[in-house]
């Protein structure tokens, strides 16, 4: 259960990190959006593994299928399969997280809840999952790019090293995805450091969403920020999720928090944007602007101790080779969640007028 | 749209601030639950204004009436309607926020999405919207209740004031509803100091969640941090949200952030509690702990500048008497959507595995 | 659970038949809607008791009030609660019904799922229920309506009695709501003759929209066809659903029941209408036509034997005064349901093409 | 859109005709249920074409893989990817479906809603999308045989000619799926003189459920009977349902349609069961009876007079071979969709009651 997301625009996944596959279904897709795999698999290559040293290096393709919903280069309207086959069953050995509870990570809560575990390379919680959900995304980022709305996310901090500047053209030139070229550098002399001593790191991820037409998101449950957060807490290892001031906004008074608004070019437009882009859970105009912690990656070769599925207490220190820090591969994960969320939101926002119902149906 | 809350367990609230009422519906309510106004009730007196000078001092009575649902003292499994009456229907004057798009609050947004607003007092976008959903945790609460399951949730800061120590019974003791005798009076004198100044401030609500069975939550979209953060970042005003370390896991290390495990009673269990109690999106056995932001409340009497609803730029000071910080009414919103969650997780669980379902069928 | 109908126009309905009331809370109605409380009474009146002599003469008043999402007479977005108090609280005596399994009825397979019932005049289960419905579906009419689509439900037949002719305005003068004068009158004396033998006659209520636009509906599981048989089976005692030729589709060649185009004023158009105004799952433009099968009332003075909740076999004879046929009331609970799945279709079809986004977020 | 079904066991298709392939995801399968692909592929063998002159005589092999969520033999809870690779992309002449609106397809309202379409084999209206369906299906039926349900669909009639007996050995026996020999020889011959006359039937499928536990269902909206109306009503070419007495029940009287109870081995059942086995949308453990009537084949070689895209009135004979009935290849989707509700009724009523969840988790 749970492996299904959004109202309208609604993207199910499936498939575990070792099986045969991974992939999504997208139903609701409107037709006549051109959509190729190139389209999809420039979003998966972002988040492929070996790009550097600070991600897995083993060779995955990750080459996705579109398997229905496209007719001649368009979207039909129909439910559009994306399929991701994987390359190497490796026989590797597996004998010990399928036996031991690995800190940090699902293997406990996977074997209470359900019983039995597909443990190989960490099954359906393995961070693979999420190149379903990036190549479903890839399908949003299309439809929201056809009316102007672009999602850019970056890395904002790796443990305590925070971006200072910004420099968009550097994010695609460092291997943690930085708008910021020196602390980039930082962080990477962080991160080797905690990889030759066994140990990882955390960070956070902003992402920035422009030309949102105000009014998306609905003033209850369902806000815009609301389902944000749902989205991005949905990804493994995200811990936080703040928008616009975010937890800062505890510590402002209301004279700093809020924005005015003025005149521009004849439109209201907000003076200042403290709310990251949403007014009572409908986008404002402004740039939606949120963050995301992760934690670091749970997999360390340190010594850990933990239990055994039967009952005994043990020692583990996770072998193979992994990210020191799951940050610069999520990157592409929150844009494209990102994605999701506001294509679904434009789509309901359609039908929320009766007088644009009546200009629909006249035509 | 987007009034309906939950898969199994569904909360749909209605009502606008000064119309004739509010109320919830819960469809997916358990039968042979005992349920009496009362049990509502207490927890709507507990944001209830006029408690204190830190909030809206009018009388609102918010008096709850069960009309379905229950019959002789449980509930029968179909839907129950909760409802309250608005008892005066004050003939203030709305002209000012009526033509004025207020900064930080919806006016703008709900103008420009539905083309018409019922501005009376915020309309459904009032913090009082919070009290249709108080009504529906509160059967929510009472649920968890009965397995033992306890949410409780307190002001953990406001502005810089956070607190120091923890004293459970001192919750109540405090208008502001902090368990630190010390921070809550230090707030207060911030509080009073602010509101003479036209000002306002924000602050955060920490909520614990005790006795919760492992395996709560879906692994993928449906986890159960995600679906927290969905319903907290849905309280009007709220920012952020954490679990566990939170925004704070960005800057730990591998071996600081992970939980290890231990026996205990021959059980196996957490060593710490960095996760917050959620690992893989499932509740792992050991409390759920998380934290929400609120912003400082929007109106202030301070003058701000906006522009109205034709486009001309203006000073407004809100008029009327609002509460300097929203936070002390949002604890037992903090509370009763954390339990309308947990609630419908419980439910969920109950059908994922093979065995117990053959057990409940085999009875 | 399942008192949730609809995708995007969502109808929750409350209440049992000898509660406080009931009610429904419409959401995703569109804002900008003019509606007032006569729309929506002037449905309820169709289904009042005591109309007739063939339908329960209490006296009913059904008086319905708009609680929220409608402001200076117009709908503004949020949700719309209805509600219908209950005037009378009889207090009569259920001893036996809350004790004995009437033949026909919910109160075994209720008691059996629930393990508790509310079993004053039905309960949940009541014809009373279908009240919240028409409210509901009155302001979905109401939508649809000022798309100029119509949609009329009358009874078609009575026992073996069907009408012959179709006589528009004679609907509504006669108590049975046939178009056909002479088959009402003689369908009230089969049903005189019923009603005094202590038994009670079915009948089948049919259904024809008019101006639907083509497309409305999915090609997949959510077929505008299944959804109205959804719809239509939800309704208590109806037992069949047919769309256009129906069962006697199975009996037809392809040759006779295909239906052929035309053109029209340069449309393209149906030339004949077995299909009953659905391909592919999707509306062609046709009229709507489809058909409901509803069982003989239960509730008969007659003797049946039956079983008591204890275990012991009984016999009983159901008292009060009950209609002897369901049909003329269930005459409005077609139309308004069939309403709203067409306002949540008409709702839903919107968001299907890319071209038709864009036009609606340049505008 | 609408290519998802069910509320806990949801399953999503996806697929057109002559495209990659089709397939299904089940989301919400419990874990712990043995499943191989050969429990799937046996269902899938039943709707193969090409086993009888009746059906189209192409080689289809059908052969479904399952990708994910099955481990070592057993479901793991996660998403359950169920694949069917089209072995041969024909490269047949699709000009004249291309272009030509044929009657009684989808190929018209597609066109006008979706503005695309994949003409191909009939692209996503095709019956071959009901393949999807019968894989997932099939995974239903395997849980709920765990629990001894049975679902056992057969041919009632076609054209006029009815089953007269009742031998269930017989299904099997005759291309058409008819319990009565005798009945299917007469109703070969009429299919032989159709075929050769370029004509086809329609007919009735009848399905009945064994060993129901009582409480399936709920009262209002998402009734037993109908949810599993528009699981039928959602079969391309289904035009009717009809449950228990069915339409008939409009002919008769309460006296003749109630089902009295008895008391039988100390329980309570029904003494006959003119409900076909569903009281208030609830099952009361009879047999659960319904039918569903389909249309004629539409694709026929007579000639027929129809309009194409461009708005030229055009005559088609629908080329190709074409099965002149769709009954027998629709019983298996007619068993397989009465599986899937029957399952994710059976979950969703494990969470109906308060002692059970009690006992749920107080194990």
């Amino acid at each position: 259960m749970g492996s299904i997301f959004g109202r309208i625009f609604r993207v199910t996944t499936w498939g575990e990190s070792h099986g045969k596959g991974i992939g999504a279904v997208v139903d609701g897709c409107p037709a006549g959006l051109e959509l190729t795999e190139e389209d999809i698999q420039k979003y998966l290559d972002r988040r492929k593994p070996g790009q550097s040293v600070y991600s897995t290096p083993r060779s995955e393709s990750d080459a996705v299928e579109i398997l229905s919903g496209v007719f001649e280069g368009q979207t039909t309207g129909t439910p559009i399969a994306l399929e991701i086959r994987n390359k190497t069953q490796r026989s590797a050995d597996y004998s010990e997280i399928a036996e031991i509870y690995r800190p940090g990570h699902a293997d406990f809560t996977f074997d209470r809840k359900y019983g039995i575990r597909d443990y190989r390379g960490g099954g359906r919680s393995s961070g693979r999952e999420t190149a379903a959900r990036v190549a479903a995304g890839a399908v949003a980022a299309k439809i929201i790019g056809r009316l102007g709305i672009t999602v850019k996310a970056y890395t904002r901090s790796i443990g305590d090293i925070c971006i200072g500047g910004f420099d968009k053209d550097e994010i695609f030139h460092n291997p943690l995805y930085m708008p910021d070229k020196a602390a980039a550098e930082k962080a990477q002399a962080y991160l080797d450091e905690l990889r030759s001593s066994g140990n990882s790191a955390g960070g956070v991820v902003e992402c920035v969403i422009k030309n949102v037409p105000v009014g998306l998101g609905d003033p209850v449950f369902d806000k815009l920020d609301a389902d944000l957060a749902k989205a991005m807490l949905s990804i493994g290892a995200a811990k936080g999720f703040e928008i616009g001031e975010g937890m800062n906004a505890a510590r402002l008074t209301g004279l700093d928090n809020n924005d005015g608004f003025v005149l521009k070019d004849g439109d209201t437009v907000k003076s200042s944007n403290h709310s990251g882009g949403v007014l009572g859970g409908m986008s404002d105009g402004s740039d939606i602007v949120f963050r995301v912690a992760f934690k670091p990656t749970p997999s360390i070769s340190s010594v850990q101790h933990t239990v055994d599925r039967h009952g005994n207490e043990r020692d583990i220190s996770v072998k193979g080779r992994h990210d020191p820090i799951i940050v610069p591969r999520a990157v592409v994960v929150v844009e494209t969640m990102a994605a999701i969320v506001i294509a679904d939101k434009l789509l309901e926002n359609m039908t929320v007028r009766m007088d644009r119902i009546e200009q629909f149906y006249r035509r």
